[in-house]
C-alpha cells in the first residue's frame, strides 16, 4: 500500500477575515476551500496553516511532515519571516514538494526559488474571462481536463512575468482584455518539484470551480516527493587504479 | 558598426597574494590571465575588478558600464557584501550577461540566481585529467572548439550539481577518477544570461590554456545584452471594447 | 570581417500566382517581400527559391551555399519531393539554420524535424486581431521589439500545437476570438537551429510589417550556422592505460 | 484501483537465437529477461513481442492494449516495416509511452520521434566499468537509487550523440575509456513520453541487474498514460461577441 501524501495548505489568511466580500466567497478562508477537496482524494492527507498562527504555523514538526506544502499569501507577503521561509526553502531543496497560488507570486519563498523578480507581471481587476489552454496534454497535471478551462470572471495576470523558463509549460491563459500568461508552470528545484498555478483571486469563487481543484489535485501527486539518492558532497575518493599515476595538487 | 561589449572581470584575488604556488601560475591574477585574453578579441573592452577594491569594485557607475560580467570566487565568498550581490542580481535581471567560473558555483551571487544550493558537489585534488565533451555542438559558446577539450591535470567536481536544469547545456565534463560534470551550463534569468564554466582551479594553468580561454570568449558574445523590450508592469488597461462587458471586482 | 549570412528563401508560390486577392498583397511573391527586407541588412545575402524550379530550387548547390533556410508553404506541402526534404534535414543536422513560417508548420520538413504531428492546430480566418506578446525578454530573437507585436487582422491558430516543447518559447500569441498559440519556438536539431514563426497568412499584409520582418531579420542572425566541433562517431579507442584491465566482450 | 499499467516488451531477438554467448547470458531472449522483472511489480501487466512474429508482434490490436512499449533492436534495425513504425509513432502520438533500450537508440522508431541521427554516438566493447550519476535526483525515474549505478563491464557509448536537448536528463554515464553519455533521456511527443535509457549490451548480462531493472519499472511508471484532454484541431469558432466587428478573410 502506498504511503499517503500529507499536503499542508498554508494561506496568509488576512483577506477573509479584513474584508467582507472576499469571507462571503471563502468564509472558511482559501486554505479550506482547497483543503476540504484535497481531503476526499484518496492517499492524501490535510493540514492547514496560516500567518498569524505561531511560526505561521510551519514550525520544523509540520514541515517534516509534509509532503506537499500549497501557499497562498498577497497583501502580507514581508510578513513573513526570513527565517520561515529559508526554512521552506531548505525542505523543498530536499524533496519536498511546492504549489504556489495565483499572488504568491510574489511570495518571499517563490522569489527566492525561482532566482528572479517573480512578482513583476501585469495585472486588472474588471472580472474578465480567462481560458487556461492546455500546452502539455500528456502532463500528469493536465489529467482529466478539456481542451481549456474557462474562468467566467477572474483577475487578469499578464505577461512579462518574471520567471525562469519552466521545466514544463502546462497551461496557458488568454484574457479577454488582450493578454497571456504562463499559467502552470513547473519547475525542478534540488530534489523539489514546484508548480505555479496562476487562478485564484481572492474575490472570484475561482477555488469552487472544479477543474480548477482538479489541477490543484494533479499537481499534489506530480510534486510529491521521490525516494531519489542520498546525496553526499565534499572531497571524494577516486578508483583505486587512478590514485598511482596522481600529480601533486592542493585545495586551500 | 557594433557597440563593443564591454567586459568586467571579477576576481576575489587572494589566493595569488597569498600562497605562492598560485602567484606563480598567475602572478597578475587570474582576473588578468582572463582580461588580457580577452583585450585581444575584435570588439570587446576589458575592466577588472576585485574584492579588496572598494565596494569590491562593483560601483553602480561601474556595472552600469557592465555588459558582460566575470565571476571568480573561493575562500572568500562570505566576504561579498549582500548589497553588492543585490546589484549585480539587479543588473543580471536587467540584461548584463554573467560568467561564472569553477569555484564561483558558491558564490552569493550565483547560489541566488539559481534558487539552488549550487554549493553542493563533489570535488577532489589529485590533478587528475578531464575531459570536457561537447554536448551542444551547434551552440554559439562550442564554436572553433574540437570534440572535447583534455585538460591534464586538474581539480575535479562531481555530480550532484546543485543546480536547476540548465537552459542548455554545452559541456559535460568526464574525470579520471570515475565522476562526471555539467560543465558547461546556459541560465536565463530575467533579460540576463549566464553561463556557468567550471574549469579553473587556481593551482593549475587552465586559464592559459587556448581552448578554455575560447570557451570564455564565446561565452562573452552569447551572454552580451539584447536590446529587448522595455518591460512594464502593474495594473494594465483592456482593448477597449471589452471595458463595456465587464463586472465588477476589486483588487485590495 | 565576418563572413556573411547567406540566405535563402523558399515559397512555395502558388497563391500568388492563382489567386488575385493574394496577388495584390504580394505582388512579387511573398519570397520576395522578405527577401526585399533582408538585403537591406548588413552582412546578409539573399537568394530565393519556389517549388515549381527544378529540384524546387533546392539543388545540392543552392543547399550548400545557404547557411539560413526560410521556409513559407501551404496548399502544397504534399507536391515537395521526399529527396528535396531529405536533403534539407541533412543540411539542418549539419548546421544550416531553418525558420519556419506559418503554415510551413505542416510542411513535411517541419514534421521531421519535430517528431510530432506538427500540422495540428486550430485555425480560424476572419481576420481577427493577434497579439504577440514576447515571453523571453532577453533572447536575441526579441531584440528591437516592444512587449507584444499587434497584428490588425490576420488568420488565428490556437493551441494544441503539436510541436515537442521548444527549447525556448520566444513568444506567445493572443487572439481575439479566445485562443493562445506558441508563435516564437526554438528548437536545435544537430547542429542545427529551426524558428518557428506563426504568422503571415497570404491574405493579410504580414510580411510588410516592420516587426514582423524584425523578427525573421533576428531569427536569420540567431539561426546561422555555428563552426562547432567536427563530429566523429563509430569505433573508438579508450585512453591508453585502460586497455590494460580489459575483458572480452564482442560487437555483432 | 488503479487500472494495471499494460507493458509490452519488444525484442529484435535475434543475436539470442544466432549467437551462443548471448544466449548464455539471455537464455530466454532478452524480452523476458525484463518482462520477468516487470511481471513481480504491483500494477504492471507485461507481454512481450518480437520482430520474427506476424507485423512484428505489434498489431493494431496488441498497440490498442499496450500502455508502455519498450523497445530492444540492434542488427535488424532496416527490418522493421515503415507500416510499423508508423503505427508504433501514432500510438506515441497519441498517449502511449516508449522506452527505448541501448542499441534502439539507431531504429527507425527513435530516428522518427527525435527528428534526429539519433543513430550517431561513438561506441567501444571491451567490457570497460561504466557509471551511471544521477543528474535529476528528485525526477521519479530515479526513485530507489543511489548516486550512481556501477556496472562492471559495459559496451561504451560516447557523445556527441545526436538526440535533441531532452526535456529532463536523469542520468549521464561515464566509462573508463575517457567518454560521458547522456544515458537517461526523457522527451514529450504528442501526448506520449519516452525514456531513452542507454545500458544494456547483449553480451553482458546488464538486464540482470537490480538497479538496472529498478530504473526500467521506474520509467514504466514514468512513461504510463495521462488521461489528458481530447485534441481537437482545424476550423474553430471563436467566441460570440468577436463576430460583430470581424473583417473578410480567406482561407484556401
Amino acid at each position: 500500500m502506498m504511503k499517503p501524501i500529507r499536503v499542508t495548505v498554508w494561506n496568509e489568511f488576512r483577506h477573509e477575515k479584513e474584508i467582507g466580500e472576499v469571507s462571503k466567497v471563502y468564509p472558511q478562508g482559501i486554505h479550506n476551500a482547497i483543503g476540504d477537496y484535497l481531503k476526499k482524494l484518496d492517499g492524501v492527507t490535510v493540514r492547514t496553516a496560516t500567518l498569524d498562527e505561531p511560526e505561521h504555523g510551519l514550525s520544523e514538526a509540520v514541515l517534516a511532515e509534509t509532503d506537499v506544502l500549497i501557499w497562498w499569501g498577497h497583501m502580507a507577503h514581508h510578513e513573513v519571516r526570513d527565517e520561515i521561509v529559508d526554512r521552506v526553502y531548505g525542505r523543498v531543496q530536499a524533496g519536498m514538494g511546492l504549489i504556489v497560488l495565483h499572488s504568491g507570486h510574489a511570495s518571499k519563498i517563490f522569489r527566492k526559488l525561482c532566482g528572479t523578480e517573480s512578482g513583476q507581471l501585469k495585472w486588472r481587476v474588471i472580472g474578465e474571462k480567462e481560458r487556461l489552454w492546455v500546452a502539455d496534454p500528456g502532463h500528469p497535471i493536465a489529467a482529466g481536463l478539456k481542451e481549456y478551462i474557462e474562468i467566467p470572471h477572474e483577475e487578469m495576470y499578464g505577461e512579462w512575468f518574471g520567471i525562469p523558463a519552466p521545466d514544463a509549460l502546462v497551461l496557458i491563459s488568454w484574457f479577454e482584455g488582450g493578454e497571456v500568461f504562463r499559467s502552470g508552470c513547473c519547475f525542478h528545484r534540488g530534489k523539489g518539484r514546484i508548480f505555479y498555478f496562476r487562478p485564484g483571486h481572492e474575490t472570484f469563487p475561482v477555488y469552487h470551480q472544479p477543474e480548477i481543484l482538479q489541477v490543484i489535485g494533479n499537481a499534489v501527486r506530480w510534486a510529491a516527493p521521490v525516494e531519489g539518492p542520498v546525496l553526499t558532497s565534499g572531497n571524494t575518493q577516486p578508483l583505486e587504479h587512478i590514485m598511482e599515476n596522481h600529480v601533486e595538487g592542493r585545495h586551500f
